[in-house]
C-alpha cells in the first residue's frame, strides 16, 4: 500500500523531509517565476486564441497537480508556446463547424489530453512519444517556431490575420498590410528590438559595469517585465489606446472559475487526434527538459510517473478554465536556476499567480497587446533551428529528408499535418535502411581465425563454400531480400555446394525471417546446396529450437565461422577446384 | 542497347535458344493447363462477380505479355482466388456509389493495378511488398479463403446472398436459408464431395489398380474436368434448368475484345487503395512461387522484373475486357509438373483458351453454377492454414497477435481493412520490439578477455564502472530508451565514475540516438561520470566521426571491451572501494 502511494503520489516522499531551508530555497524561486509568468501567461492565452485570463487559470491548478503527481523537481507546469499554437490549430478548425464555443472546446482539448495522458501513464504507454524521432521534433518546433512568431506579426502591426500555417498567414498579412496602425507598430517594433537586447545584451553590459554575476542573470530574466511595464505606462499616459492601439482591457478579477468542458461525442470525436498530438508533443517537450535539469542534481526522472503528473495537471486545467499544458522549457530553467529544491516551488508559484489573478488584473489593462506579441516573437525565435538541416545533412541523409520533409509541411499544411507527416516519414526510412541490410560475403585471413569482407580485405576463400554475414535483425521487411540474395549468388555459381551464414550482428529472427529461411534451405537443397548458420546468438539460438527450422536444416549450426569453415571445406578429399 | 533490351524483355534471352525438344515440351504443358483453366477461369469471373467470359478474357493476353516481360519460366498468369474475392469487394463498394458499369469498373482496376506495378518496377519499388509480413499474408490467406468459400455456399445452395465479409455475408446466407432449391443443393454438395475426393483420394486408388505415376497425376489434376462434364451433361439431360438450378447459359463465341477503362478521375480515387493493395497481395503471391519453381531448376528471378511482367499483364487484361490477374500458385504448379520449359508455354495456353473462347463456349450453357462454387470452394480451403496459429504461438508471441488480427480483421471488416490493421500492426510490434531492446550490463569471466551479463555469468566487476551492450541499433525508437536506462543506473550509484557502452551488436546509430549520446555524455559529465564506447563497428564509426559528439566525448573510444575496462580501472591508484 505504501510502497503503491510512493510510487504514484511522490510528493509523499519529498514531502516528509521538508525543512526550513528548502522552503526558503523553494519561496525565492516562485516569487521569481510568478513575475516572469504573468505576461507570459497572458501571451500564450493570445496564441491559443483565448481571453487574457485563461493563461492565468491555466497556470494555477496544472502547477499544483504536478507538484504532487510529477517526478521532476525543478519542472514548470503551464501554457508553453508550440502547445499554445497547436491548441489553436485543433480549435480554429472545430469551432467554425460544431456549435460550441472556442474557449469550452479547449476546456474540452485539455481534459481529452490529460485523460490521454493519464490512459499512457497507467498503462506504461510512454514508448508511444519515442516513434517521435529528434530530426522530427526538431523541424516541428523550428517551422512552429516561425509559424508562430509569424502569427504574432498581426499584433505587432495592429492588423488582422488569419491562418495557422505559413501560406495562409502570409497571404492574410500581406493583403490586409494596407491596415497598419503605426503607433502599435512602433511599441511592437521597438519592445521586440529591446526584448532582444536584453536577452542577448543586458547581462554582459551589467556584468561590465560591475554588477554581480547572479543579480545580473536575474535581472536578465526579469528584463521582459520591465518592458512590460514600461509600455503600460505609455499607453495609460498618452491614451493610446483610443488611437487604435489594441489593449488586454478589462480582465476578471477571480480565482480560477470551477469548469465542465461541455460532453459532447461529436466534438470528443473532433479533437481526439488534435488531442492525442498535443499530449505526445507536450510529453516530449517536458520529458526532455525534467531530465536535463534531474541530470544536474543526479536525480531521476520516472517516464511512466511524468505522463500521470502531466495528465493529472491537463485535467486540472480544463475543470478551471484553462487549456493544454506542458512543462515548459525557459519557466523550468528559470525555475531550476533561482534554486527551487522541490516541487513546493511550483505550488507558491501558483499561490503568487492566485494573487495575481485576484488583485493585480486591473494593472494589465492598458498593456498593449503589441507587448505580449513581442514577447511570443522573443521566446519562440530561440526555437528556431536551422542548423539541425546542416547537421542532419552532414550526419545522415535519410535523417535530413524526414527534417526537411517535416518543416516544409508543417509550413505549408500546418502542425498535426507537419508532425504526423514527419512520423510516418521517419518510420518508413527506418524500415527501408533496414529492409536492405548490408549482407558482407566474408573470407578467412590468412593465418587467423577472423573473417572479413571479401571486397574490402585480401582474404582466402573455397569456391564451394559462400560465407555470407548479415549486419542486421532479420524480420518481415528484409527476409525477402536475403532470399534475393542468397538466391542470385548461388543461381549463378556451379561451383558453390555449401552456404554459411554468419549470424553475429542478429539480435532477432522472426517468424516472416524463420520461414524465408526455411525457403531458403528448401531452395538451396533443390540446387544440391546445404545451408549452414555460425555464430547464432543465445536469444536467437532459443526461438530457433521452438521451431522445426533445426531439424529440416541441411547443413549444421556452428558455434564459430572459423569452425564452420574448416567442417565444410573437410567435407571433400579432393582439392578445391579453381 | 542490347543489354537494356535483354533487362527488361527476357524473351529476347531465351527466345533466341528455343529448339524442338523445348517446343513439344511447352506444348504438352500448355495442353494440359488449358483443360484445367476452362473452368477455373470461369469460376474465378464468378466469385469477382463479373460475366464467365470475363475469366477467359483475362486468362488470354495477360499471359502472353507475361510471357515477354516476365522472368519466370514456369508462372502461369491469370485470375486467382483471393485477386477474384478482392476485385469484388473493391467493386461491390465502388459500383454502388459510381455511376459505372461493374465490368467497366473492373477494367479500371486492372488497368490501375497495371500502372502501380509498372511504376513500382520501373522505379525499383518491390521492397513495399516487404512489409506484408508472413504472419499477416497467412493470417490475410486463411480468412479470404473462409469467406470466398462462404461466398460460393449461395450457388451451392441455390439462395440469393450478399457481403463481402463473414459477417455480412453468414448473416445474409442463414436469413434466406428458406429460398433452398434441393435440386442444386444436391448437384452442389456432390460436386464438392466428388472434388474433395478427386484432390485426395483419385491419385492413390489409381496407384493401387496399377496405373503408372504421371499417369495418375494427370488424371488427378484432369479430375474436377470430369466432375464439370458430368453435372453440365445432367443438367442438361434433364433438362434441370427450368427447375430452379441455376446454369452458366449463353457466353460470347468471341475472342477477347478490345476494351478501354472508363476514365473519370473520381472512379480513380475510389479505386486506387483497392488497385494498390490488390498490386502488393498478387506481387507477393506471384513471387513467392515463382522462386519456388525457379529454385528446383537453379534459375534465377528478378523481382522488379516481375513486377514489370506483371503490370504488362494487367494493363494487358485492362484492354481486353479481362480484371485483375496475377501469377496463380496451382496453375503455375501443374504448368511446371507437366513440363513447360519457357514462358511459350504460357502462350501456347492462351492460343488454346482463345479457341475455346471462340469455338467450345456453348458447351458450358449448361454448365451449373454450383459446380464452378464447388470448384472455388475445394481450391480455397486448400489454402486455409489454421496451423499458422499454433506455428506462431509457439514461435513468437507479437508474430502471433499479427496473425490473429488479420485472421479477425478480414473476417469481421473484409479484405482491405483486414491486410491494412495487419501491415500497421506488424509494423507497429517491430517498433515496440526494437524500442525497448536488450541490455545487459555485463563483466569480465576471469581468466579470459571476454565479458558477458552479469546475471547470467560469474564475472568480476568494478565498483567505479558500468559496462552496458546494447543488443540492438540504435535509432529514435529506443533512442530515449537507453537515456532512461542509464540515467537509472547512474543516478542511484554515487561509485560510479566510468560507463562503458559494448557496441558489439549495433549496426546503425541514427541522428535521434547520435542526440540522445550526446544528452547522456552531457548528464553524465554533470553527475561526474565519463562516457566510453567499445567494439564500434567501421560504418557506425564513420559516421561518428562526422560529427561533434567524438570531440565532446567525456570519454574514449576502445577497440575492445577488455582493453577499456583495463584502461578506465588504470585510472586509479587507490584499490577499488567496496
Amino acid at each position: 500500500m505504501t510502497d503503491t502511494l510512493l510510487r504514484y503520489v511522490p510528493i509523499a516522499t519529498w514531502g516528509r523531509n521538508y525543512t526550513r531551508a528548502t522552503f526558503a530555497s523553494d519561496m525565492m524561486a516562485a516569487v521569481i517565476v510568478t513575475i516572469m509568468l504573468i505576461p507570459q501567461s497572458l501571451a500564450y492565452a493570445l496564441l491559443a486564441g483565448l481571453p487574457p485570463e485563461a493563461g492565468l487559470y491555466a497556470s494555477i491548478a496544472p502547477i499544483i497537480l504536478y507538484a504532487i503527481f510529477g517526478t521532476s523537481r525543478a519542472l514548470a507546469v503551464g501554457p508553453v508556446a508550440v502547445v499554445s499554437l497547436m491548441t489553436a490549430a485543433a480549435l480554429g478548425d472545430i469551432t467554425q463547424q460544431a456549435g460550441v464555443g472556442y474557449a469550452a472546446a479547449a476546456l474540452m482539448l485539455a481534459g481529452l489530453s490529460g485523460v490521454i495522458l493519464l490512459a499512457m501513464g497507467l498503462f506504461r504507454l510512454g514508448f508511444i512519444a519515442n516513434f517521435l524521432s529528434h530530426p522530427v521534433i526538431a523541424g516541428f518546433i523550428t517551422a512552429s517556431g516561425l509559424i508562430i512568431a509569424t502569427s504574432q506579426l498581426k499584433h505587432i502591426l495592429g492588423i488582422e490575420a488569419q491562418g495557422h500555417n505559413m501560406l495562409d498567414l502570409l497571404t492574410s498579412l500581406t493583403s490586409n498590410l494596407h491596415q497598419i496602425n503605426w503607433i502599435t507598430a512602433t511599441i511592437g517594433v521597438a519592445a521586440t528590438a529591446c526584448l532582444f537586447w536584453v536577452r542577448k545584451g543586458l547581462k554582459p553590459t551589467l556584468r561590465r559595469v560591475g554588477v554581480g554575476p547572479t543579480a545580473a542573470d536575474i535581472a536578465a530574466k526579469a528584463g521582459p517585465v520591465f518592458v512590460v511595464v514600461l509600455t503600460t505606462l505609455l499607453v495609460w499616459r498618452f491614451d493610446l489606446s483610443t488611437h487604435g492601439v489594441k489593449i488586454v482591457g478589462s480582465v476578471p478579477q477571480s480565482l480560477p472559475p470551477l469548469t465542465l468542458p461541455p460532453v459532447s461525442s461529436e466534438l470528443v470525436a473532433q479533437l481526439l487526434l488534435p488531442a492525442f498530438l498535443i499530449s505526445i508533443i507536450g510529453f516530449v517537450e517536458s520529458i526532455s527538459v525534467a531530465q536535463t535539469l534531474a541530470a544536474k542534481k543526479r536525480q531521476r526522472i520516472d517516464p511512466d510517473q511524468e505522463l500521470i503528473g502531466l495528465g493529472a495537471a491537463n485535467v486540472a486545467a480544463s475543470l478551471t478554465g484553462g487549456f493544454p499544458v506542458t512543462g515548459g522549457f525557459s519557466r523550468s530553467v528559470v525555475n531550476f536556476d533561482a534554486g527551487a529544491q522541490t516541487p513546493a516551488a511550483g505550488a507558491y508559484t501558483a499561490v503568487g499567480l492566485a494573487i495575481a489573478a485576484v488583485g493585480l488584473t486591473p494593472l494589465v489593462f492598458f498593456l498593449p497587446k503589441a507587448t505580449l506579441a513581442a514577447t511570443i516573437i522573443v521566446a519562440v525565435l530561440s526555437l528556431v533551428d536551422f542548423g539541425i538541416l546542416k547537421r542532419s545533412w552532414q550526419y545522415s541523409k535519410s535523417d535530413f529528408a524526414a527534417v526537411l520533409a517535416t518543416i516544409f509541411l508543417t509550413l505549408t499544411l500546418g502542425v498535426e499535418a507537419g508532425v504526423s507527416a514527419g512520423v510516418g516519414l521517419s518510420i518508413l526510412l527506418h524500415l527501408y535502411k533496414s529492409s536492405r541490410p548490408h549482407i558482407a560475403e566474408v573470407g578467412l585471413i590468412k593465418g587467423t581465425e577472423h573473417f572479413r569482407n571479401i571486397l574490402r580485405h585480401s582474404v582466402t576463400t573455397d569456391p564451394r563454400v559462400v560465407s555470407l554475414r548479415v549486419d542486421e535483425s532479420l524480420y518481415f521487411a528484409n527476409a525477402r531480400f536475403l532470399e534475393d540474395c542468397i538466391q542470385n549468388r548461388v543461381a549463378g555459381d556451379p561451383h558453390v555446394r555449401h552456404v554459411i551464414l554468419q549470424c553475429t550482428a542478429i539480435n532477432e529472427i522472426d517468424l516472416s525471417a524463420l520461414e524465408s529461411l526455411e525457403a531458403i534451405n528448401e531452395r538451396l537443397h533443390e540446387m544440391n546446396v546445404k545451408l549452414h548458420l555460425s555464430e547464432v546468438k543465445g536469444p536467437v539460438m532459443d526461438k530457433l529450437e521452438k521451431s522445426h527450422f533445426l531439424a529440416e536444416l541441411t547443413g549444421q549450426v556452428f558455434l564459430t565461422q572459423y569452425e564452420a569453415a574448416q567442417a565444410t571445406a573437410a567435407n571433400y578429399s579432393e582439392p578445391p577446384k579453381q
